[in-house]
């Protein structure tokens, strides 16, 4: 990952995705949304967060494209918030941070168990070689420059 | 992902993560950690971050076990942080973010990409169903109450 000199910077990937979503009310939010709360009150509710934080957070949701605003009834007024497929991608990321707490965190054993719809099989989050067809542990990811290293 | 009614509590292992990585320097830092940046001098040149804020974020991860301070010099006392194994198991986290910041935000191409270190074949991370030898797409996700339930 190359060098940033302010986390704003775009030459890092990361520092990209957090500069959306690198906040810890932003990230229970998305958690909830993945799981069917999408109005207002029930965030509100939910996660017991300030309502101005709260319409802060979903606003800067909506404006990055990661939640669509869906006003489902006229008067008064009452929206909802849809995750966008630019939203669905951060399944995988949710996924890997709830996996670690539940390795590290959950000493009675995980909370909730993500698992596969169809067949009620607990899922695997797996990063491999598509070359070698094998699971890469941490110790044997490298990197290099992609196309748009800032520095070539 | 069972209900919170604030943050803090353990009954969601998204929320138990975000408790102690949750925060955008915190992240940032271990970033750097991952590609070789240990030493304090090192990361607060590297991100530009207040030695206040780095030394109380470092000082966090420390105690939180996610990283080891190792003394290298004695006189003047210097260290350097290292990725316990806690640490290292949040790799595919933060494999994850960047692969969603690459997706979205780096439209010149990836700045970075992260390889099988044996081959240079670019990673690959994928939700699969081990007993349907498939990828799950977010769609299929599922979930159910685990053993560390509190309401069970």
């Amino acid at each position: 990952l190359p060098s940033t000199s302010t986390p704003d910077e775009l030459d890092c990937s990361i520092a990209a995705t957090l500069s959306v979503i690198g906040d810890r009310w932003t990230l229970l939010i998305l958690r909830d949304v993945f799981r069917g709360v999408h109005r207002f009150g029930q965030l509100h509710d939910d996660l017991g967060i300030a309502k101005n934080i709260l319409s802060d957070r979903l606003g800067k949701l909506v404006d990055s494209g990661v939640l669509d605003q869906v006003q489902y009834q006229q008067r008064p007024p009452r929206s909802e918030y849809r995750l966008t497929a630019k939203g669905k991608d951060l399944s995988p990321a949710l996924v890997a941070l709830m996996h670690w707490g539940d390795r590290w965190y959950a000493h009675g054993g995980p909370p909730t168990v993500l698992v596969h719809d169809v067949c009620g099989t607990p899922l695997e989050q797996v990063t491999r070689c598509p070359t070698c067809i094998e699971e890469i542990a941490p110790a044997h990811i490298g990197s290099r420059p992609g196309p748009g290293d800032p520095t070539s």
